[in-house]
């Protein structure tokens, strides 16, 4: 269904966009990848170009460009809205900044979508919306959640437009919640940031927390196979998907792998403290997209090890400010 | 627990406002109404202000001055923030006021709360927020909806960023999910076009959908005594209560009703269309506020007496745009 089918990616250049244009283009897609390069690296689409250069097209700029943003969707059968503020962390110094960006850009695309009679839409949405602590497995369809992030609300209000739109409009919508993404070119977060420490002392690492606290994550390439699976077989208006794996680490587990991944044996501390609005042991219920047929194939471990690895080998990345 | 305080009553001059603002100063609370009277009416508060006038301050501008907001929220220990965009209706040719309104305004009053230090929020949700034909009563905690209008979208998304604020900020914060409010200077609606259709026409009236549709209502004054209660007893950082009566009436019972309350006997016909994003049958469970000690005193048919009553003896609300 997706082959010869136009797909604008926005974020297309980002860690996640990335992976998902190629996903995209596998599978015979014309994509259109739209990013302001803010977090994004066109280089991420170095391979992508290289193998495929008459199927991507490459528009940098902001969504606020709305006359490039009309060019760049003009034709798309689907969307696939990846651009955000990614990082969940900084939500107390900057209220506004996540809806500002989450919400905002999603409202561009909408109206744009629907200027120009464009009527699919896939959005990256997270965990993050079904709030704080559960300790059970989340399903799509639990309780109605209290937010407890900016980034989480700003996730949930975008949903909640999208599917305004699609419910009155007659477009198709699909929702991906995800755990947190591993794999080449994450650029942000916690291991990123276990990475830069043991790269500037690998004899000891301050760990924020306790070290118990359990993370669920996923194979990038697993998630976006998941992705074009939801899209392909979704057929309802408003189509939710959670997408996580079952296993998962603890800090202290993780610390240990990357260590082993660097060579290195550090000595490890706690802070004691979490930041605010972090929502550890975010397990989500998959069973909706499995019922479609996708397995994960990449184990958390080797998910950890292509991450530590490409890090590993593109310092220049861990030189930027995370 | 609200004698004596300051309290700052945004849209306050509208329907539902100014029946808060009169159970508020009932209670002994200094009240601080902030309106822009694009749909309030500074009459609506005439009674009051002859009452209580040492009680009573008004505040005439939008949410968008932030130095008169600032002036206005100056001392109050809590916020309840009304002003919106009330009308349901018109979000397929608006897609982005709801949002613009609703989200908006909420996102100026806390920003404004944060900056001043005040720690407590009222917010005049919807059951909207619920989506799309349930069937049976909903409760507050019900699977995790999807939303079907632009209002509806919007509240949530105001909900989920208040649930931010308050979980980040340490704030405390209550959610009213209304069903929809009559009574005196209710001022939009069906029963408003019903009494404005059959004065022009007593012989004949159109109606939308087919009659059988069962709508849940609630008097205002009833649902304002809700919200103070909620207030004072909610003890959670995050408070969400639904506000709803157990019973309810079909469209052809209210016109039946209101024709009565007008002395005419009109001939009916249905269009056999609603319009988009309309919620018929919005049942909400309201046992939350019923085991604080709530409980509607007004019936659903003296409800939409008084509403009738009220707009026939104030035929200069209906000759408004409504």
């Amino acid at each position: 269904m997706l082959a010869g089918q136009r797909v604008l990616v926005t974020g297309g250049a980002g860690f996640v966009g990335s992976h998902l244009t190629e996903a995209l283009l596998d599978a015979g897609a014309q994509v259109g990848v739209y990013d302001n390069a803010s977090t994004g690296q066109w280089q991420f689409l170095r391979d992508a170009q290289d193998k495929y250069a008459g199927n991507l097209l490459q528009w940098r700029g902001h969504l606020s460009d709305t006359e490039l943003l009309c060019a760049a969707m003009a034709d798309c059968g689907l969307v696939v809205h990846l651009s955000a503020n990614a990082d969940i962390r900084h939500g107390v110094e900057y209220p506004d900044r996540d809806f500002e960006q989450n919400l905002g850009g999603t409202q561009i695309v909408l109206r744009t979508m629907h200027q120009l009679g464009v009527k699919r839409i896939a959005f990256a949405s997270s965990g993050a919306v079904y709030g704080g602590h559960h300790g059970f497995a989340i399903s799509e369809d639990c309780p109605f959640p209290i937010q407890n992030s900016f980034y989480g609300a700003s996730k949930l209000a975008a949903e909640a437009l999208i599917s305004a739109y699609a419910t009155t409009f007659g477009m198709q919508a699909y929702l991906f919640r995800f755990v947190p993404m591993l794999g080449e070119r994450y650029s942000h977060g916690h291991i990123f940031d276990f990475v830069k420490k043991l790269l500037a002392n690998p004899d000891h690492i301050e760990v924020l927390g306790n070290g118990q606290v359990r993370k669920y994550c996923v194979y990038v390439g697993d998630a976006m196979r998941a992705v074009l699976k939801g899209v392909e077989m979704g057929d309802r208006p408003v189509n939710v998907f959670n997408i996580g794996n079952r296993s998962c680490y603890t800090i202290d587990e993780v610390v240990e792998w990357v260590a082993h991944d660097m060579g290195v044996t550090p000595g490890i501390s706690y802070t004691g403290e979490r930041w605010v609005g972090d929502n550890p042991d975010m397990n989500l219920d998959a069973a909706r997209i499995h019922g479609l047929g996708w397995v994960p194939q990449v184990s958390v471990r080797e998910a950890v090890h292509r991450t530590v690895s490409y890090l590993l080998d593109n310092p220049w990345l861990l030189a930027r400010d995370s």
